[in-house]
C-alpha cells in the first residue's frame, strides 16, 4: 500500500524554502526545494507559492501544512509572535500561529526572543531544528547550529535558557566579496575543506587567542603580498579564523556543557565545524540539519493537534 | 616678501590625494585635495594628474615633489619597495624611490613590511605620518592611527619594532552597508558622536570583554526588533563595539607603553578614539594626522637631499 501523507512540512526562509510531505511516522514521501523565499514570495503571494509547490507534489487540497522560519516574521506571511526565553521547547512548538482565510489548515511555528537588555537576540527556524535534534530531557546542554548567522543555544532540562548569534557565515561572505580581502581570495573563493592546513592552523590560532582575530584578517592580505599566499589558502585561512573565533567566543560565554555539544549541521560546513570542535577539544554529536528541521516540524504538527498521534492515549 | 615653496608634498592614496606646497620651514603656502587617487590616476596618467594639480597652485616646473601612500605600491606609479621591520624611521624615509623620466625630481617614500610569518603586515603612508608625529627618540612607545585600516605601531628607540592592522573602519562600512545591520542603521548611517551614550556603553562592553564582540553585532539587529533601538544609536553601538574591540586587542598584543600613546588622528574619528582611549584608561597625546603626514613628507625631502637644510652644518 502506498503511504499517505498526513502533513506538509515547510522550512521557509528569506531566500529559499524546503518542503516535504510526511507520513504518519514522520518519514519523507516526497520533497521539493525552491528559491522562492520571503523576498520573491511576498511579490508572488505566499498562498500561490505554497499551493504551486503542493500541487507539483500531488498533495490533496486538505492536507495540513506546518511551517517554520522567516515566513513567520513581521515581513512574512502571518506574524507568529516570538516566544520569550526561558522557554520549554515543546511550549514553543505549541504556540504555532494559524494562517487565516486559507482552505487548508496552515500554521507557523513562532521564533524565539531573548529580551535581556545586555544580549538581545532572536531566532526563527532554529527553534524547530532544536526541537527535532533529540536533545536529552535533563541536564545542561549546548547546541551549535552553524550558518550565515550561527546560533549557540543553552538548554537546561528541556528548556532554552539562552542563546546567541555569531554572524560567521555573513562575515565570511562580506569579507570575501566586499572587503580588501577579495583581492586575496579571488573572484569566486574556492570551497574550503577541513583538510586544508591553512584552515586548521588559523582555526588553532583563533582558539588560542580567544577569538581575538581582527588584526589577523588584514594579515591575510599581507600574506598574499609578502608570502604569496594562494587564493584557496587565503579563503581557508579566513574560514578557520572566523569559525575558530566563534567557537572560542561561545565557549567563553557558555562554558562546558554536560556531555557532548549537539552540532546541528550538514554538508561541507558541517565538516568544517566538526574539525574545529575537534581542534578545540570539545566533544560533539552530529545531527543532520535537514532531518532535524523535518522532525521538529513533525513534532510541531503533533503538538498543535494537526495530525492524529500514533501514540496510545493515556 | 612672499614665501617661496621649496617642495611639493603629496599624500597619494587609493581614492584621494592631498597636496601642499611647503616653504623652507615646512610651513604650508598652498594646498589642494583631489579625488584622483590611484584608481582614477592610473587611467588619466600619474604625471598628468600631478602636473595639473601643481599648475593649479602655480608651482614652478622644477619644484621637487615628495610623495607617500599607495602611489608607491606595485599598482601605483613607481614601486617603492617595502622596508622591512625592524626599521629606523629616518632610514625608511631615506629609501625614497625616484620616479624616472620626469623633468622634475619626484620621489616616493617606501612602505613598511612586517615579514613575520605569524603576523605578516604592510603599511603605506602611515610610516610617513609616524615620522612626522614627533615621537620620542628613546624608550618604548605606541602610536595609534585610526582609519579604514587602523594601524598600531610599536616604536623602540626611534625604530619601528612591529605593527598591526585592525580593519575597523572597513568593518564598520561593510556592516553598515552590506550586512543585515543595514536594516537597523538605516540608508545613510548618522555620523557617530563621542557623546552618544550607546557609543560609550558599547565601547565599555567591548573593552570589558577583551574585544569579543562578534555575537554583539547581531544583538544590534535584535535590539532594533525587540527594543526599538533607533538607527543613530545602532550606528553608535556598532562604532563603539568596533573601536573598543580594536583598543582591547591592541592592548592585548602590545601591552602598556612607556608614557602616553601617540594618537595620530583628525576630526570626528579622532574624537571617538580619544573617548575610547579615555574609557580604556589609556593616556594619550593627540597629533593631527594631516600635520603629521606633512611634517613626515618634509623630513623625507630633507633626508633625501631634495631641499637645502636650514640647520647649521656641524
Amino acid at each position: 500500500m502506498r503511504r499517505q501523507p498526513v502533513i506538509a512540512a515547510i522550512d521557509w526562509g528569506t531566500t529559499r524554502l524546503r518542503l516535504w510531505l510526511l507520513d504518519a511516522a514522520g518519514e519523507v514521501i516526497a520533497g521539493r526545494r525552491g528559491d522562492d523565499g520571503l523576498t520573491s514570495a511576498r511579490e508572488a503571494g505566499f498562498s500561490a507559492v505554497l499551493e504551486s509547490h503542493l500541487a507539483a507534489l500531488g498533495a490533496s487540497e486538505t492536507l495540513p501544512v506546518v511551517a517554520c522560519g522567516m515566513v513567520g516574521s513581521r515581513q512574512g506571511w502571518v506574524e507568529a509572535p516570538y516566544v520569550d526565553t526561558p522557554a520549554r521547547i515543546d511550549a514553543i512548538l505549541k504556540g504555532a500561529a494559524h494562517v487565516p482565510g486559507e482552505r487548508r489548515d496552515i500554521r507557523i511555528v513562532p521564533g524565539l526572543a531573548q529580551r535581556r537588555t545586555d544580549a538581545p537576540d532572536v531566532m526563527r527556524g532554529e527553534e524547530t531544528q532544536l526541537a527535532g535534534a533529540g536533545l536529552p530531557a535533563e541536564g545542561r546542554h549546548l547546541a551549535c547550529m552553524p550558518g550565515t548567522h550561527s546560533k549557540w543555544v543553552e538548554i537546561t532540562d528541556g528548556a532554552v535558557a539562552g542563546f546567541g548569534t555569531w554572524p560567521t557565515g555573513e562575515l565570511f561572505s562580506l569579507l570575501a566579496t566586499h572587503s580588501i580581502l577579495r583581492h586575496s581570495l579571488g573572484e569566486t573563493p574556492a570551497p574550503v575543506g577541513a583538510d586544508n592546513a591553512c584552515f586548521r592552523q588559523s582555526c588553532k590560532t583563533a582558539l588560542a587567542e580567544s577569538g581575538d582575530i581582527t588584526a589577523r584578517l588584514f594579515s591575510i592580505r599581507a600574506a598574499g603580498l609578502l608570502q604569496g599566499l594562494a587564493p584557496a589558502d587565503a579563503a581557508a585561512t579566513l574560514s578557520g579564523l572566523l569559525i575558530g573565533a566563534e567557537i572560542a567566543s561561545a565557549q567563553h560565554r557558555y562554558g562546558r556543557p554536560d556531555g557532548a555539544i549537539t552540532l546541528i549541521a550538514a554538508g561541507a560546513l558541517g565538516l568544517l565545524y566538526q574539525c574545529a570542535l575537534d581542534l578545540a577539544g570539545l566533544p560533539f554529536r552530529l545531527v543532520d540539519a535537514e532531518q532535524a528541521v523535518r522532525a521538529g516540524l513533525f513534532s510541531a504538527a503533533r503538538e498543535n493537534g494537526m495530525i492524529a498521534t500514533t501514540e496510545p492515549s493515556a
